[in-house]
């Protein structure tokens, strides 16, 4: 017994650090807000660009929600750890946009977290109406992934092997499971 | 005389009108803001997406200042008069991001100005710093053009027919000159 | 004792309902936010003034955090439930001077919660520095009760009878207990 | 002559220097801002506290606007050129508040303006509509002065000895006269 426990935290440790202590958070992929809006960021290319689709969970207009473009940068995709980044969301269903900028945090667990700040700029008709047309808010996303990839991380504790349950849930993120 | 006056009145209306009273503002060109700094918007394309130089006056590093590349986009430009946008500007000099949203206003002289809000977004090493990553603030740009073009414009009451001066005067905007 | 079980439930609602459905937030009292930091409001005047005391956790200097003065306002203490309010924190061990704005909730539990963002103004020695003095982000507070309060609220659920637990935990918020 | 304008000199510095050089910005006074809204702000008291009156120009409401009070606080007002301050309007003719931050600079002149940035925060029926209730802006104020004061500073050069049109004009900032 006594032999086994350093072997056991030897493999722990091959198997866990590359995954966890060098992990770099890439924007690429879906993640979703706490007010349940989702976005879907396209592979980032070598200048750190990308596009995106985002799907709002709310809005400050009373017009039907519509996916809506988004465009931006992040700094150095292959070199930092934690990028900062920025990204516009050009709203389909409105004359407003919203411009996001954040960084890409991964947490001691290796769960990717993005801590953004945003301007929501409306339209006005007249300059004179320029000075109250810009809302200020702050969004965290965390990384919605396929249902087999969190059923196959979160383990037999809180995952249920039960068919109806898992097929019912299509996204899961560090905390919960979204159907 | 008294006969070529209505003339050139109604010829100047005729000329005038078109340019000022259904000038729409399209971000492409050259801008400045009120700190000296100062960007150059390429053509922006049918689906409002644009991108660009910008060159910052001031950093809230010790990094020497470069120019930096923009990223955006604006609401429909062939429609609205006065569109609403947002752009990234990842700095080259810094793992910084600002993002500015706003909205081209056309004045009653046909002068254009970009009224925007900004987020400065800083790179910090641990999530437990993120609160004191996002400084906020203002900025409004007018269009520098050629020299030419506001010798033109702007007649011989503000503009030197002395060609030491007109020489020395690269771009102008609404208010002044750039040498 | 059939007999009593529906009298204590009936006595139970009579009590609790009041103050439940009906609670107006207030913003007297001890709060703590996110990152740690602990504000204490004395009463409200009739007019909604207050002042109090603000101990950060966090700084964006290097000085050594001292208990800092806040002084503010809130909408009409006795009329409306869920009140806005702002207040200035003058920090006494630096330069800065940072105003919250916000709104006081109660949740269906009913739990109240501050809803605030804020603005960190920090000295420059020079107007042209004027554009990077300005900081700003969002907390949530939740109001710190006195011990002996949780532990009745809470139940034997979640509250230990152990007495050397109890002894050890000062205060609590909605979710957790503070030593 | 030449012995003369040594004289002029130092006669100049010693008349100049303690009202600019020295200069300290005190915010008790009037001040009106960009868009014409204009505050009172009564003595500053020893611990740096004040209190005064908004009158606003503008509003986000429907409703008819009406002075609203002030309170906030300055750090050290004895010791400080450039205080920072922050104060919290509470407005009498509707729900929200607006807490402003900023900086009291001299400039070259000896002109004081006030550089500040706010927050508005409007009252929002439900706890899912926090996320849109807050504006943020700036306000650069400068300092409105009685007639006879303004007049004598100005001097014949801009002042018009002009009964007529010294009798229209209440209050003077740096730039302008206000009726």
């Amino acid at each position: 017994m006594v032999q086994v426990t350093p072997l056991l935290l030897i493999l722990g440790m091959v198997l866990v650090a590359p995954g966890y202590s060098a992990k770099k958070c890439v924007l690429t992929g879906r993640w979703m807000n706490e007010l349940g809006s989702n976005m879907t960021i396209m592979p980032v290319n070598g200048k750190g660009e990308f596009w995106g689709f985002y799907h709002t969970a709310v809005t400050a207009t009373t017009n039907k929600i519509q996916v809506s473009l988004l465009r931006g940068s992040q700094h150095r995709p292959n070199q930092q750890r934690h990028p900062t980044f920025g990204f516009t969301v050009k709203w389909s269903f409105s004359d407003s946009v919203t411009v996001f900028t954040g960084q890409c945090f991964v947490d001691e667990k290796g769960n990717e977290i993005l801590k953004t700040m945003w301007l929501l700029r409306s339209h006005v008709d007249n300059i004179k109406d320029d000075w109250k047309a810009t809302r200020v808010g702050t969004n965290v996303f965390t990384r919605l992934r396929p249902r087999q990839e969190c059923s196959w991380e979160q383990g037999d504790s809180q995952a249920s092997d039960d068919d109806d349950d898992s097929a019912s849930c299509s996204f899961c993120s560090a905390d919960c499971c979204f159907q």
